[in-house]
């Protein structure tokens, strides 16, 4: 397998991280190059402060279910996810005029973060591939 | 038209059921392969149980004219719109973690689900095409 | 740089229109084909009658934190940054469907409404190149 996947990861709820850290395992799992660009919302999942990301509210109901299904299915959170992925080779971007915006520097990023980039740079990176929104 | 259209369908709002449907059946219509990977809180609207899927609260007050909109213009309901797609060949699976997760099994699903799958098998199927995340 | 991008713009909230601006700016700079087809609440952003259009209740508190950094950046309003993307060749097409189900017509659309199409043309003009579902 030799495609590539590219994800703009720019929502920024706590639910919307799992489908991120499993599509980015999960490709990097089967040989894919993964390139993922952290923008909006999103940016402040991988600050070294932690921030609590919100849980939608139409769903928070079941946020507690949920997480209780999670920790009994041993599914792994979604950083962990993410580790894994750049271990087999993912990079992870964060989009340097939402970081700006947002008042944040490299430094301000956990290990996640390879580098701060343009969105050309990343489209430019992500020809060829595929590319989803979350 | 021998192009293949892939979708995750994670959001879990009425609104977003919508495109689904057009997009599947549009792209089935066009003699494109259609596969959907269903899963977070989508995988809400293809169980047995009807469950009422919410409306975005931000746009909570335009639910009612939209519905009107749509009868009015005879827009098929989702459900209708994947049923076309699936007999245009669409295949609909929903995602075994996420279903776990979420204690669903096989039985608990409508006859929309062809199949539980992991988020591997999807991506191995999407190669080559374009996707979607809804 | 020969490729294509094209955009299905679904959701209405007020943050997502920054990414589709910037998205489509960057792509048209880089010489791709860039193709958006509005659908849904995002129709709402197009209209001559100007809709405010609301901010996600999630992140509703850091709105005013955000429009402060992007003034200070110098960011571009979304609109601008569309208008250059179709000055550099991208088209912009209001999902027919929708556009009935709202009761909206050609005439209800601002400049940046190329036309009113469906589905199916924006599928075929997609093909062969990049897809994004924000």
């Amino acid at each position: 397998m030799t495609g590539k996947l590219s994800i703009v990861m720019f929502s920024g709820t706590a639910d919307k991280f799992i489908p991120l850290g499993v599509l980015a395992q999960a490709a990097g799992a089967m040989g894919m190059e993964v390139n993922v660009f952290v923008t909006g919302f999103a940016l402040l999942g991988f600050t070294k402060k932690k921030n609590e990301l919100p849980f939608p509210n139409e769903f928070k109901a079941m946020a507690p279910a949920l997480m209780d299904g999670m920790k009994r299915g041993k599914v792994q959170p979604w950083d962990e996810m993410l580790k894994e992925a750049k271990q087999l080779g993912a990079k992870i971007y964060a989009c340097s005029m939402m970081a700006g915006v947002m008042g944040l520097k490299k430094d301000d990023f956990g290990p996640l973060i390879d580098d701060i980039v343009g969105a050309a740079s990343f489209l430019g990176n992500a020809e060829g591939g595929q590319v989803l929104f979350i």
